[in-house]
């Protein structure tokens, strides 16, 4: 039997976003409503003034993970079809965004202690990276393993271009993730400005 | 390369009702099963009872999401396509909607302890008065910078109307805020009459 | 300004089948793995077993919910366009639902306590019925007042029968709903007892 | 009434991207962040490391669900039209989907314990196998008993093929179940494999 049973792009774009859109939205159970109780010290205000980098690593994940979705638009928008390969490569994307829900928590949880902030944003920064690789991995695939599926075919250079663009999105992360030895809130900048970036009009022509 | 990548409305307004429905659904997990025991005293039915302004967060949090994805839905219709600025804009709403199930465990959990319920209905009405700005923001730069975009176009008058009503949404929200210190009931209250008159058939030619 | 602003049936499909598929997979998380450690007496079969309760009310909650989305797909599509009145009544069922894991988690908690088990029943079963309500009141409101937004007109007795077919829905739950006060395991026993007819080819030609 | 109302595939597959791609994102929900503190011995790195067998879980788990997408998508890509018992049984397949963030967390929180590692893994298997099957159940019915409801007639040899392949994914989870009892990390392997296999070009043209 010949004949792969092909999905449509309009069903993989729902079920990604459906991934992405539950993965966003995941993100702020990473929240932690204080424990009211005279126990405690400080008054509300105090304690949620406090947990300032934990509406930080909300902010920038949410920002990244939509950001991510915009330029999944642009990579399938690019196909007719899909293969066994595209849907699974994607689902290992999907996988990574899945996944930011818990680096993000881990990052919040101990930027702000003794220990283990250092591992914590490698782990946040890592998980972008993984994202990164991934979706460049599923990019480069399409772009020069399936080019008999795109819509409309691309010329060498344009296709370089597209592709170098989406790799340039993995090398930042692979500078922040090591420097969370250096310090975590530098990691943590990173990361938002990766996000603050493909959020401004400078990216307008991103895909 | 000129030629931007353009979303269409479609995948936005899948995407977006994602979120909006993922967060309207996640709202429910505010709401605390009593811890069952001998040492807890009262009976399930008078502990259940006590929790009513959970139950009542949740009523207007819930109630003021849908409202908001109505309006939403009315807004993108008006697009024909979207373009990097729409979509960001889009995403930092969509960030303020996925907030508020924090906000409104925050606003259930405070209300009735003895420190902190003013600020927790401050940030409770703060996040819908974020939501609202964000709203207007994006309505207002779809009618102001983006009339080229617009499905059919929409003279003066008839923009300014649009526009006029979607900022005054804002103005409730930042009377709310502050009266948080007045009383976090009072806060609870207007948010109610809020999603109230929108729900109303008063409200019924919104947009 | 006459002119309505009217969601189509497709997004409002959209929003509610979101809506619907999040809480019914949010129930999952009623399920709780007990804690392990040697100051637990039994063995691990052994609690899960005893945990039957939680099962039945994933499983009856779960098959409610599906049935409610079979019966809410049949509703909508008669409809040709919506209005605001139709938005918000579904945005009230929607609530109902969203409510559900809630509840499910209530029942789940207290049908083995000494205490509250029948005010968990009751909860249960009128949450159930509460969505019952909502659901009829909708359907009611389409079929009398919004004949004009019908997709193909429908006679006095059809209508009647549509209508008595879906009140018909109610009537279990609100016997259900007092019994909880003879036997919780009454009330979960007719709630699945309504999943299981819906399910069945009986209720195959429901609407 | 005779005529019973009948489902576009369209709802049907939204409804189940919906609950599929719920499912697996809340698998990440599993993923514990280890408590800070000084009352904890070892590295944040060594108590990450520690959790291996979380990662793992949540890989196989997230890896399983998506391939069940896939082929859930080839299955319903063959239906023009929906029925009532289709529905149902569909119904039945999303509710063993629902239940695998449980079993996962189950396994996870057990594989590492003393004691319940085997149940643990029994169950987790048995999650599997319990959505094997219903799949088959659907898979069957569809082309055995609604012939007349696909999209383009199959032979019996086709039909047959499709359906010993669908019903040759039971098999493994039924050898990897009662293994859990000889190790934990076996049936946690088997259930790899299989991921495996499915997600390799070998299995390309599966549906």
């Amino acid at each position: 039997m010949q004949h792969t049973h092909r999905v449509s792009t309009t069903r993989l774009e729902a079920f990604s976003d459906g991934v992405i859109a539950v993965a966003a939205t995941l993100l702020v159970l990473e929240l932690v409503v204080p424990v009211p109780g005279p126990h405690h010290d400080g008054t509300l205000v105090h304690r949620l003034l406090e947990d300032w980098p934990d509406y930080a690593a909300y902010v920038i994940s949410f920002a990244t993970v939509g950001i991510v979705w915009i330029n999944h638009h642009a990579m399938i928008s690019r196909l007719r079809q899909t293969d066994h390969t595209i849907l699974v490569l994607n689902l290992l994307l999907l996988m990574t965004i899945g996944f930011l829900p818990f680096a993000t928590k881990l990052m919040a949880t101990y930027v702000r202690q003794p220990h283990g902030q250092a591992t914590a944003a490698f782990v946040y920064a890592g998980a972008f990276l993984l994202m990164a690789v991934a979706f460049g991995a599923l990019n480069r695939h399409i772009l020069v393993a399936k080019t008999h599926l795109l819509t409309t075919p691309l010329d060498e250079p344009a296709r370089r271009q597209v592709l170098l663009r989406s790799l340039s999105g993995i090398a930042p992360y692979a500078i922040a993730a090591p420097l969370a030895f250096v310090s975590p809130y530098i990691t943590l900048g990173i990361c938002g400005a990766i996000a603050l970036y493909y959020g401004s009009p400078l990216a307008s022509s991103s895909s």
